[in-house]
């Protein structure tokens, strides 16, 4: 395989642009050198050793991870350093443990009581101490204690007072940058989620509580305002490979795009006006749900096509408007498909194609499950 | 894990009821004896040796796949008789010849001229015959040749005439079965379909051409009508596992539905009237689009609840009305998600977790990609 163009691939085939992928992984390490800002990239979009390995420079250290699969996975092939950014699941806590004893470095997080009254019960063998995050919530709805209740303060207290438990940081995820259209919102947006999360971490020190600090998502961290440079850490992920929706909030340009789908055309319906391709939502995923203007993905190269509906193994295409014209599109051409959402569309994949250029270097075999 | 119960699992995890799974293909296994046609079943829904066993009668003869990857992994392991129902990808000729030739009987389906034209090219070796299958549309409007058009007669007839090709049937899949509501909107489908197929065949046998025909989908076949007895095949799939979509068209109850998703309660959100859940749509998947009156599931057991929304790995509950009694979901507290389309939520899932009435008995490894 290696050395043959990826026209060669059988399709539907998830290719990774390997100089992209560095590319983009360089310019974030830059970025954070200069705001003088730690960066823990997220490996939940690829799941991989070797874009870990891409995005740590080879350190493998200081990662986060959103499932204890992957935590194992990396820690099983030399990673340390590693968080697991994830409200801890109490069903999950020996085998936090577990990882804690081996490694030098295992982080948990937290945003309930009851989570901490579980690892107070289950004290790390050797004096070790379980390394805790705050999870705070600073507007993105979705996990974490919040901002500005008096009980969020309470807890961080409590983890810092707790046996055998130690209060390593403040974690805050602003994914409602998600919900930005340009530079300028998502700035205002990841100053807030700064703003909000330095406060806090002000009020830690009022009770003489000093940790570390971080927040991320990819937009934020694709255009950080200064004052991120006052946080220990950042944590962005979606940045390697970037996708369709990245490019529409405004993190990236479409070229930035380092995952495709290839699929070929099996089949022509006049009667309807479509093509059909050999990828349908198990090669590409139903995110985005559709909504673009083309679909649920672009196709590159092609903006009069859209990728209008899906079933399991068939995608449906046909023109934005007018005729399609079919000896454009022969049976067995190859399409590339921009992914919407480039986690979405990995998670589907068994095995990723890596190129340079256009030829095949190998491939990497992501870690699935929980 | 042997003997425990489900309930011991790490969650979120794809737990399947095998007395279900057994009882559903049994069902099946006598509609189809009484109607007096040969059951081939589909294994995308699935794609584990142990469910095909149980949906083949342990013969493991007479299947049919929508991947050239289930094909192999199934030939791989004793089957045969196996249709590739899908419409023969340019770039995987060579593939199937290798099957062909291997295999006692391996099946392919086309419905352009271009792909019979590769297997002629494409001469088996041993005097052995591509055994070929003529995709028909009968109004479902994704792959096939039209039922009304001339030029798909003209196509059966070149198979049938082709050097090394023989034209083993006619194959119909009448998806517009999922946008039904109640036996009697099924029925009226599968009776066009089968009146459309066996039309089809009348016309070719004035040609003097006599072939197989098998039309399929899990609603048509779960309330077939009588005349579906004058096919030679049916290839349902879903039926093994159904799930929430088909209980709504009314293939199925909800009891009837095999497999389950177990979710974690992770968070509790009393400003937002949520709770959170470790399952997101890595577990689940975004089938359905939410547009279930309880989101992209229904919830065991708590009519009340709704999946209203989901991350990668996270998805937000809340009432369907009124304030949630926090005190009734304890961090890590079980819930039950049957999912809407099982499909769907199998492809998410790299293993599968069997048991009968709620104990452990082991685990189902799907096969993967194309």
């Amino acid at each position: 395989m290696e050395g043959e163009p990826v026209s060669a691939l059988f399709t539907p085939a998830l290719v990774v642009d390997v100089d992209k992928v560095k590319r983009n992984a360089q310019r974030m390490r830059e970025r954070c050198h200069k705001l003088g800002v730690q960066l823990r990239p997220h490996m939940k979009t690829h799941k991989t050793l070797e874009c870990a390995d891409i995005m740590t420079g080879g350190s493998r250290q200081c990662i986060v991870v959103s499932t204890l699969a992957e935590a194992s996975f990396y820690a099983d092939h030399g990673f340390d350093d590693i968080l697991y950014a994830y409200c801890l699941p109490l069903d999950k806590v020996e085998r936090c443990a577990a990882l804690s004893e081996r490694l030098d470095l295992f982080q948990v997080l937290l945003d309930h009581p009851d989570a901490l009254e579980q690892l107070r019960k289950r004290p790390l063998k050797g004096s070790r101490q379980w390394h805790v995050w705050l999870k705070l919530d600073c507007g993105n709805g979705r996990a974490g204690v919040l901002h500005s209740e008096p009980g969020s303060l309470q807890l961080a207290q409590a983890i810092a007072e707790a046996d055998g438990v130690e209060l390593t940081g403040v974690y805050a995820h602003c994914g409602n940058t998600y919900s930005c259209r340009g530079v300028e919102q998502i700035q205002t947006v990841a100053q807030e989620t700064t703003n909000l999360t330095l406060q806090f971490m002000d009020k830690l020190k009022a009770f003489g509580i000093s940790c570390k600090s971080s927040i991320g998502s990819t937009p934020s961290c694709s255009h950080p305002v200064q004052d991120m440079g006052k946080l220990s850490e950042v944590h962005p992920g979606n940045y390697v490979f970037y996708d369709v929706q990245q490019s529409m909030i405004g993190s990236c340009s479409l070229d930035d795009v380092a995952v495709k789908v290839l699929t070929r055309v099996i089949g022509h319906c006049p009667h309807r006006n479509q093509l059909l391709v050999d990828c349908g939502w198990a090669g590409i995923s139903l995110d985005g749900g559709g909504k673009l203007p083309t679909g649920y993905a672009v196709i590159e190269g092609h903006p009069n096509l859209k990728l209008l509906s899906m079933t399991q193994e068939h995608g449906r295409v046909e023109p934005t408007s007018g005729p399609l014209d079919y000896s454009k599109y022969p049976i067995g051409s190859l399409l590339t498909l921009i992914p919407y959402h480039s986690c979405a569309t990995a998670m589907m994949h068994p095995v990723y194609y890596v190129h340079s250029e256009g030829r095949l270097l190998g491939k990497w075999t992501p870690t699935r499950g929980w």
